[in-house]
């Protein structure tokens, strides 16, 4: 088979492939970074390049427009090599930080009347060897078993007695004798069925003072997002927080690219693996240091993400859960060592031994985030009737009470998190992130993360600004550009009618910003999907809308959403604000909750159990909701009476403002 | 510091090294392979190699005559490097099979009224899952656990349910889709407090026949022999034998040798486990060779061996057991999975997840190759009072019957293996194994191993020579030469007065073979402490020895032994011969069982609470019986009626030859 050279400008020296080969791929052979957000399916062209010399073939110029293919830009993930070709490489975006949960520590209360010994799991003893003698011959292990046993009050009546790992094991004649047998053991002790199983985590020479933190770790695994915290198990304080994107992103931005990305090739699996791992170690390492411990102090982690992000964690096949009928490998894995996860040269770094218990998620597209969210929420507990929702790819949408408990997900997509959207960015340094326009002029105004020029969109900002569109009658009902206001705003581009929000004099790079047909599209269709997604799990049980006591809104981004102009694009039901509760992360907490009780740990796997799960790709009615609210913001106003308000009056001050003198600018 | 080149004849060229450096060091480095049977302790003698060129300092010179020193040889393992030097490395001595144990397949029955699925706790099921559709969304593994609490009899009341590994776990999802949710599951099910826990070992597409062998592994480790029997667990029977020479001889031949090899650098403990696990590896190709089946279809291994054995396995420190007072890191470990067993690039050779269970010890140096021993020989079952011998390095020795059971271990050292004599050998091709004195003449007859000519002896002939020596006033009671003997067999060497038994024409390589008064005085030690242990047991309980009903003597070695020149040495008990068993290798045997059933692996475990460890070492009653022992037969010649008579009938033929006509040749 022919082969071909390649080579990039940011790299010394070619790479050679056979024909055929698509262009990451060779990118991968020469370690080149190349971004690819959808998972390298050719939809986002965020991995666009530019063919400086040779030909190579383009299965797909989607995001191109035909100017671009002209001058030699080509989408890596879509172009195929047939020839000897050169290529450049564009600075790819870099994750700048502007992760509010990383720089402000969130002030986490200790849950009242917390008692270490009676709620969590993890005992740090210390113990009093009595030496060995020629009287008494007792083995090492024996020796520290019966210690454990008369110097504590584990009962340790189960068989065995103590697990312990090899590794471990092979440490306990040195560690026994290296301060004249004293010792501290670490013990992760569970009771089930009234047995304690006791497992041997640690043990360290000499003994350790009782103010010494001990140190547990919550773990949230998010699409976007890993956020962990640092607890001293003793008090039950958070002693560091830290969190960082999941370094998976440039390998797609929502779950199906990330689970088409990993089952495409036998590497592909293993790197979404270590990316994440990478991400994990390093808020680890951020969170230690903060605190000014050592990440193997660690001796135990419970970790909350949805279903994907949990397989890939685990190297877990994932493709199952794209495809029909979407069912996960494990929805409940087992407790594992720390040392289990990963690879050799790669492993979570926390103690090698300390548990790493993943919570229990429902479904594929209901995962351990919402299951711990339900928890920290409190939803499960409470008399009153809540809507739980998860505002982000997979829509995860929960309601219920303290008697019964339905959920679904709606394929929202990822174009609230900036993906599918053509200026769509993260909530980054440059995003705009709210907009206002003009009435009368439709000129905008904006806001922009960090103080720099704009780069596009994040998601609060895309919200803001299809508010503002279709309050000021830019946009139609249907989604539709108005071409003949006065404004040259409006305008025709390569993707239809388009908005443009930055000219090019204001940009970061000279190109214009704006929001096109097709944005507009992929939005609303966004919103319908979350819209549609807990009407039908009303109607479902039966339970009418308006009935619903509180809106419990979870996930980092449902904190920087503006209800309003959620509830102006029909994001959000129109209610009273007041029923509208912003929790945060309520992943992490519930890992965080898990992590400090046993009896909290035991109620998410009761809720994962109680929880009745509502496939919507199987329910016809599911169809319909949809492509009711497919409208802005829907096609049964009835439903916003609040927005048939707004809209009057803004309509009656056009009028007034037109019509007379009283023009208010 | 000061660097030299050592240049070895074997290899292409140099290896340089620091000043002090040992030259088996430097061998190491070299990759030269250097027998060093004592461990690197210069007592052997069997490390020699020639300086051709260069200068060499010797800590230690033992074994070697000035001649040898004169002529440039050295041993490496007290050769220290201090300048350039070139080094000739002879021949090493090759263990070549001769193991009975390799070549014989012992005929095993399979335990009266065996039922696999009674008695053993591997399960193989057959299970048909329902695929998953948009009405069942059950995740691969709940799917899985349902079809085995639905379609077999496996009661799952624990929790969890099932344990699996994360590796297996990882398997689920591909194999389950691969034969259309057909699968096989292997189940390791045990029962304990009344509740069952399985773990899932293997998971395998499609159905597989219930006639298809399900495979199971005993595995005994010796200091000398590696012997493992494959076994199908539905019928029982063993399928396969195979031994091997442990790998570890060349760094030791006793387990004192070994520990301090283990102990003395930190690739020593890493190079024993890889030594042992290269053969066990070795032996289970051969053994499914033979079956024509793969290692990789062994789904659970039964493991006896002595203590240190099973430390140097495991990699586990052994330095304590060889340290006053001598205590084990550990005498029972926990069952653990294949792969936790080795290291990277080495790992047992059996399914991954295959339960290893290694069984357990008592002591320092009475180990689960003993506890299995009893077991197999039915003493701790009998009501007969028996004493159970294991004659090799450590002489562990248990006396008891149902009732009671005592145990001790005398280090009776390698004499019997072979080591610590000069011209000692393992009993392979060339070895001298049987020995006859003509009375008058004092010429001796012999019996090599292989027909060939003869390079030295091994422990069978050693026991057979000194007892002919004595008999035949070659030696008198005290292990002295009597030098006035008509004969020029008896003559003063390098080390004292010695006894030829092969002139050099006759030998292998030109040298003669003799045996010194050193070698005499070594086997007398070990023969008195084998004797002393089993009386001061005796002694202790306060049973009298003729009281012994059975004696019953284990360890591959004890086939070979010919009991009537082992009482006419002192070694075993001047009893009638019909109280004498010989079992061959009990430690596999026990292994065997163990495997097959659960309530006689119960047992063991038993066997080694009920056995009371008596510490000879602290026993100042040993120190007596041991010093009235170290004499041919004994000092107290009551205790030895049988020799008493025999060595007067041949005073009584002496006479009559040496008086009249009658003389017998």
């Amino acid at each position: 088979m022919a082969e071909h050279t390649v080579t990039f400008d940011v790299v010394a020296g070619p790479v050679v492939v056979q024909t055929g080969t698509l262009l990451t791929e060779a990118a991968r052979l020469a370690a080149v970074e190349i971004s690819q957000p959808c998972g390298g399916q050719g939809r986002c062209g965020r991995c666009m390049v530019k063919v400086d010399d040779g030909d190579i073939r383009r299965r797909s110029t989607l995001r191109l427009t035909s100017e671009d293919v002209d001058k030699g830009y080509a989408l890596a993930c879509q172009s195929v090599i047939e020839a000897d070709v050169a290529v450049h490489i564009p600075a790819q975006e870099k994750i700048e930080r502007r992760l509010s949960t990383d720089r402000v520590v969130a002030k986490v209360a200790v849950p009242a009347g917390y008692d270490y010994l009676r709620d969590q799991s993890v005992r740090r003893v210390n113990l009093t060897l009595k030496p060995p003698s020629m009287k008494d011959q007792t083995d090492d292990w024996s020796r520290l078993l019966n210690a454990i046993r008369r110097q504590t009050d584990i009962n340790l009546d189960g068989r065995p007695a103590v697990r312990v790992s090899l590794p471990l094991l092979q440490t306990v004649g040195r560690v026994v004798r290296q301060e004249a047998w004293h010792v501290t053991a670490f013990l992760d002790v569970e009771s089930w069925n009234g047995h304690d199983q006791a497992r041997l985590v640690d043990l360290r020479p000499g003994h350790t003072p009782e103010d010494e933190p001990l140190l547990g770790l919550a773990i949230d695994i998010g699409t976007t997002t890993v956020t962990v915290w640092l607890v001293d198990l003793v008090s039950g304080d958070v002693q560091a927080q830290a969190a960082e994107y999941n370094g998976q992103i440039t390998r797609g931005e929502d779950v199906i690219s990330r689970i088409i990305y990993a089952s495409k090739s036998k590497h592909g699996a293993e790197e979404m693996q270590r990316l994440v791992l990478e991400t994990i170690n390093q808020v680890i390492d951020r969170a230690c240091m903060r605190a000014k411990v050592k990440p193997e102090e660690i001796v135990k982690a419970v970790v909350a993400g949805n279903s994907t992000m949990l397989h890939l964690l685990l190297a877990l096949p994932a493709e199952s859960i794209r495809l029909m009928p979407f069912v996960t490998s494990v929805n409940y894995t087992p407790v594992m060592p720390a040392r289990d996860i990963g690879r050799p040269g790669l492993r979570l770094n926390i103690h090698p031994e300390a548990t790493v218990d993943c919570l229990p998620g429902v479904a594929s597209y209901v995962g351990a985030d919402i299951t711990a969210g339900v928890l920290s929420s409190g939803l499960d507990d409470s008399e009153l009737v809540s809507l739980f929702l998860d505002i982000g790819t997979n829509g995860e949408t929960v309601l219920g009470s303290n008697e019964w408990l339905v959920t679904c997900a709606c394929s929202a997509g990822p174009a609230f998190e900036g993906a599918g959207v053509l200026h769509g960015m993260r909530a980054t340094r440059g995003a705009i992130e709210e907009v206002w326009i003009n009435g009368q002029t439709f000129e905008p105004t904006y806001r922009v993360i960090g103080e720099v020029k704009p780069r596009g969109f994040c998601g609060s900002g895309l919200i803001s600004l299809l508010a503002e569109l279709f309050l000021n009658g830019v946009l139609d009902k249907g989604g539709n550009f108005n071409d003949s206001l006065p404004t040259s705003r409006v305008r025709l581009g390569d993707h239809g009618l388009e908005y443009v929000v930055v000219r090019g004099d204001e940009s970061h790079n000279g190109r214009d910003i704006a929001i096109t047909r097709v944005d507009v599209d992929n939005l609303v269709r966004a919103k319908a999907a979350i819209y549609a997604g807990f009407t039908v799990l009303a109607k479902g049980v039966g339970f009418p809308l308006d009935g619903v006591e509180q809106i419990l809104i979870g996930g980092a981004f449902g904190k920087y959403i503006n209800v309003e102009k959620a509830v102006e694009i029909g994001l959000l039901p129109d209610m009273p604000w007041e029923r509208f509760q912003f929790l945060g992360n309520t992943s992490v907490m519930g890992a965080y909750l898990a992590l400090l009780d046993r009896a909290k740990r035991a109620r998410i796997q009761e809720i994962a159990g109680r929880m009745t799960y509502i496939e919507l790709s199987a329910d016809n009615s599911f169809y319909d909701a949809f492509t009711s609210a497919l409208f802005l913001p829907h096609t049964d106003l009835e439903e916003f009476p609040s927005v048939v308000a707004e809209l009057e009056q803004i309509a009656s001050q056009r009028d007034a403002s037109s019509s007379g003198p009283l023009k208010v600018e």
